[in-house]
Formats: C-alpha cells, sequence, structure tokens
C-alpha cells in the first residue's frame, strides 16, 4: 500500500510531476554549521562513531528539519562506509579528513576485497533508516545515498584526501585492468548497499561523484559514468509500492551533461558553475535538475541570499523538474540564518513559477 | 629590426601559422621534479629568493631546456609577485603553499594599495628576463606570465591557499563594489607588469587563471573574464618588430570556452577535462589552443605516455594552431623520464598532421 507524505514536493519534482512551489534541502544540512550538530559528534567523542551509532545518526539527520522548512531530509552518513566494511579501517583526522589503515595499491590489495553485506557489516546505516522514517512521521521524504565508484576508489587507493588523485589516476593510466577491477567490485557494492537501503526505507537515492570532474573526458566516461549508469540500471524501483527517484551528481560534470542525463537517473545533480537556464535546455525532459546555488553566497547577508535565489529561480523557468540545492555541501563557518533566508526565498519566490 | 629565433614554433603555433611539427612545453616545467631544480632551489635557501635573484631564477628557467628539446622557455617566477610589491608580504610556508603577512580583508585595506612600479619594486623580475634572453641566445622564444586579477585577488583576500574561497566569494557576493575595486587596482599593475616584461623581451605573454572556474557564470565572466579582457585589450602587441601573442589560461573554463575565445588572446589554455578535438570545433579559428594532456598520465609509463600523446594529436587533427601541453603544471613527483617521453613523442607523432 503506498504511502502517504505529508510533503512529497520533492519526490514530485525528481520525477517532473507538478508542485506548489519548488522543493529545497542543502547538501550536508545535518552538518557543522549547526551548533547542535556539532554538540552531538562531541557527545559521539568522534565522526565515524556518530556514522555507526543509529540513535546518533538518526538524532542529527532530524536537526536541520527542525530549524528549516526543508522538503527532505538525507540520511546521515558518509560515503566511505562500504570502503570500512570492506576492512580498510576508516578513521577521520581532525582538519585534514578521512584516512584509511589498509590502502589499495596494487591488483592483490584488490582480489582480497569482497563485497559487504548491507546488513552485516552496514547494518548500522540499515538501522539509522529504520530508525529516522519512524521518527520522520511521513512528514518528508528520506533520501539515501553512495559515493561513486570512482569516487570511493580514489580515497581507497589513495589512502585519503587527494589534490592531483597521483595514485589513483597513476593505476588508472598504468594498470587500467586493475583498476577496472576495482570500480566493478565498487559497483556491485553500491548496488547492493542503494538496494538495502531502499528495502530500508529511502524514499530516493542519490550518487554522489565528487570527483568524476577531475577525470578527463574519456576516464571520466570509461572508469566513472558508465559504472554509475550499471547501478541505476540495477536499483529497486519502487519501495511501498512509490517509486523510488534516482539522482546522479557529478561535481564538475557540466561539460559532459548530455551523456549525463542519458545515464537512466530521473535527476541530475548540478553544481555552480553552470547556469541552470541553460543546463534545463541542454537535457530537456530527460531528466529532473537540483541545484546550484553558489554555496559562498551563504558568506553574505539574508538579502544577497534572496537575491541570488530568485536569479536561479528565474533561469530555471517555469513547471516543475527543479530541486533547489546548492551547487556543492554547506560549509562549516556559514550562518544558520542564511540558510533559514534561503529556504524561505525558495519557497516565497517560487509559487509564481508552478501556477 | 625583427629577432630571428632558431626555433619558432612555438610563435608561429600561437599566430596559427604553418609548422613542421606540433611545439611542446610544459607548465612548471622549472620545478620540483627535476632534481636540478631542487638543488638551485636547497642553494637558494627558500622559495621567495629564488624567485628573486635573477641568476637564480634564469638558472632554473633553463634547467628543464637543457634536458628536453622543448619549443619555449618561461620564465620562472610566481603569480603572487604583484601583492608582494604592493607590500602584502609573501612567504612559501613548507607543504602548505604561500602566505601574505598583511591579507587585504576591507575597503580600507584596498584603498591603501598602489600600482606597483615594474622596473621598481619589480625590478628583479625584469632583470631575470633580460639575462635569460641573452642566456637564450636566440634559441626559443621566452614566454612572460602573470596570474588574472581575480586568481591573485584570491590569495590577497584569502591571505594563503583556499579550497572553498570562502572570504574572497564572501567579499564579492556581500561587497562587489570592492571586490571590483581591487580588482580594477590588479588590472591595471598587471597590465603595466606584462607590457615591462614585453618590453624586457619576453616573446609570447600567458595569463594564468587558476581560480575562475571555482565562479558561478555569472561572476566568472563580471570577476574574471571581463577583467582579462581588458587586460589583453591593453597590451603591447609587438616587440622588436615581432608580434607578441598573448595566452589565456582559466583553469575549469571549459564550459565558457566559446566566450574566453571572444576575449582577444591570440591562443586560449585548455585543461585536461575538456576533448580538445571538441574545443578546437568549438572555438574554429579565432584563437590557437595551449593543451591539454592529463597531468597524471606522466605517473604511468613512456609507452603509455606515448599513446596518449598520439590521442590528444589526433583529436586536434591536421594543421597549425596546436601547442602541446599539460593540461595543469606538472607535479613534483614525476619522473623526468615520461617527460622526455612526452616531448619526443609530440615531435615524432605530429609531423604528419602538417604535411
Amino acid at each position: 500500500m503506498p504511502v502517504k507524505l505529508k510533503n512529497d514536493r520533492f519526490l514530485r519534482a525528481l520525477l517532473r510531476q507538478p508542485v506548489d512551489m519548488t522543493p529545497v534541502w542543502i547538501m550536508r544540512q545535518a552538518g557543522r554549521y549547526l551548533p547542535e550538530y556539532r554538540a552531538t559528534r562531541e557527545k559521539a567523542g568522534d565522526f565515524v562513531t556518530l556514522c555507526k551509532t543509529p540513535e546518533l545518526a538518526c538524532e542529527v539527520t532530524l536537526q536541520p528539519l527542525a530549524r528549516f522548512p526543508l522538503d527532505a531530509a538525507i540520511l546521515f552518513s558518509d560515503i566511505l562506509t562500504i570502503p570500512d566494511a570492506m576492512g580498510l579501517g576508516l578513521s577521520i583526522v581532525e582538519k585534514q579528513g578521512p584516512r584509511f589503515a589498509r590502502p589499495v595499491r596494487t591488483a592483490a590489495d584488490i582480489d582480497k576485497l569482497g563485497v559487504p553485506d548491507p546488513e552485516e557489516e552496514l547494518a548500522y546505516v540499515m538501522d539509522a533508516i529504520r530508525l529516522i522514517r519512524r521518527e520522520l512521521h511521513g512528514s518528508v521524504p528520506l533520501i539515501g545515498f553512495a559515493g561513486s565508484p570512482w569516487t570511493i576508489g580514489t580515497y581507497m587507493v589513495e589512502g585519503q584526501s587527494s589534490k592531483d588523485f597521483s595514485l589513483a589516476k597513476g593505476m588508472l593510466y598504468s594498470d587500467p585492468h586493475s583498476m577496472h577491477k576495482l570500480l566493478d567490485l565498487l559497483t556491485r557494492s553500491i548496488t547492493s548497499y542503494l538496494n538495502a537501503q531502499i528495502d530500508a526505507g529511502v524514499q530516493a537515492v542519490m550518487i554522489f561523484d565528487s570527483w568524476g570532474g577531475a577525470l578527463s573526458q574519456d576516464s571520466y566516461h570509461s572508469f566513472s559514468l558508465d559504472y554509475m549508469k550499471q547501478i541505476v540500471a540495477n536499483l529497486k524501483k519502487d519501495s511501498d509500492g512509490n517509486k523510488v527517484p534516482s539522482i546522479i551528481f557529478t561535481k564538475g560534470g557540466g561539460l559532459w551533461l548530455d551523456d549525463i542525463a542519458n545515464a537512466g537517473s530521473d535527476a541530475i545533480g548540478l553544481d555552480w558553475t553552470m547556469n541552470i537556464g541553460e543546463a534545463r535546455a541542454k537535457v530537456g525532459d530527460r531528466v529532473a535538475i537540483q541545484g546550484n546555488l553558489d554555496t559562498a553566497v551563504l558568506y553574505s547577508g539574508p538579502e544577497q541570499v534572496k537575491q541570488e535565489v530568485g536569479k536561479i529561480l528565474a533561469s530555471y523557468g517555469e513547471g516543475s523538474g527543479h530541486v533547489f540545492n546548492l551547487g556543492h555541501g554547506i560549509h562549516p563557518g556559514i550562518d544558520p540564518a542564511n540558510v533559514a533566508a534561503l529556504v524561505e526565498a525558495v519557497h516565497e519566490l517560487s509559487s509564481p513559477y508552478h501556477k
């Protein structure tokens, strides 16, 4: 029996069905810019424990919804849960980012890895989803997510964040066979993980390809986009009788938008560098678009935020198919008052476009 | 009386005149991947001293030319010499990058700044150019350069490198008037600096817009591209009776290529994310193209390097107007043997395209 949401604007916009106003959520909306998040993070002790404790993950997932009338919740988790479940040993080093105790550097390293069982090694994620769904009481949909194979793969090979991806791209160019083997394993793992998230209750899924934009055009297609296509093709299409829309987001992928729009997802994420009206003209009726305010606008004041929100809504124009978001995750130093101004401006200024 | 170069392939390609083979040079070719560079850098004590000592700057400029049959030399210097000359106090912190002792954060900070006199505060750059020109003995042309106003401006406001440009973009959105004032001052300073470089002997000039690609489309046009247009329009057009071609390079600017090609420069730099054949089709006969091998290819071996060079040459196709380069500066960890393979492959594989 289909579940009836109190606010299904987000899901309707992803499926390009009519809405009363443009839905909005914010990448990394449960994050360090919120004092209540920092308090829960403190209580958890460290970031990985916060991810792995369903009650705490649920708590921070709901925090931004208590402050702002957002149109969707997103599971609080990390794109690196999968390699952690594969045994790489994830930790987060303060001010430096993720570290793997056992990075993957050789064909032999890759051969040792297997597809994690989402209800075993990743049970804490599924438990968090079930808990969040209960606590949401059908108010807004819950988004599940995963990193893209290429993006997760870069961290596994580098063992940490990287500016130039010398090890991961080094493997790509010097031993493409091994890189494909790793990406194939990740593709199967991510597909199983996202399908388990759908079974546990997420109502839409998003794939974050944070580092696909660091590739050349040819490499992007064969080492990132093709694998995302495989994932999207093998996702469960509905849950409780409702369609589960999918979103692909390649940061820096503006040049390849046409191909991304053909990858099979219901929607694409757009970073802040591309004009959203031009992007809409390019993708036409194939997919919905999520984005794309420059996160840095939130360093100004409520008036400027409202003005820039208005420009993006005008650029997108009339009709459904737009989910408002930033073009990048929100930064820790941003004033929550500007986020409040953003959410209010999207709802207030968008209704004329949905007459 | 026009000076006759022994090898003018680079200048001819920038002006889309016939060449016997595709010219090649490498961004940051005088750099840490070369043991002889590291020795001179050690001798200088620190990076800023290396830049400010004409004999040492000349020495490292010439080092890669002694190893590889490159078709151009590029002045060894830094894009931050201008703000240093304005009094901001530049230093380079090991493994962290540039730091300014006195960053620019307010309208009052900007009001205190003036246009540096290239033959006074920046005399060490002009002296280095005159020395390098003598030492080159007319073998290959010497490239001069500057950062773009926006790129230099980000460092001046942030006081250091930044991942998200929160301060610079914060100023852009909250106080655009002050940001424009800073960019206007930088535009006048860069124009005067590049014209002094031309007077001192550089035979082509390049503007590095390393961070224009971090802007939204609207902001890119008004806060970066428009200022580069002003610079190009006010550059001296010839030196010793030879035309001095100009190159604009916005990393991450692939989406705006058409507008960049209209900015008035003779050539545009292309980063590694865009297919060069598609870029050529887009810009047509308006400008030459410089680029665009993924720097990470140099982490593989000579055979793979040759193969990837071949793909780019084939993608560009027949005729002049192509200067081979990486799509980004070379990294410190790269084996010089792969650079040798690259230069050899460009010359060897390109001649059939220039029949």
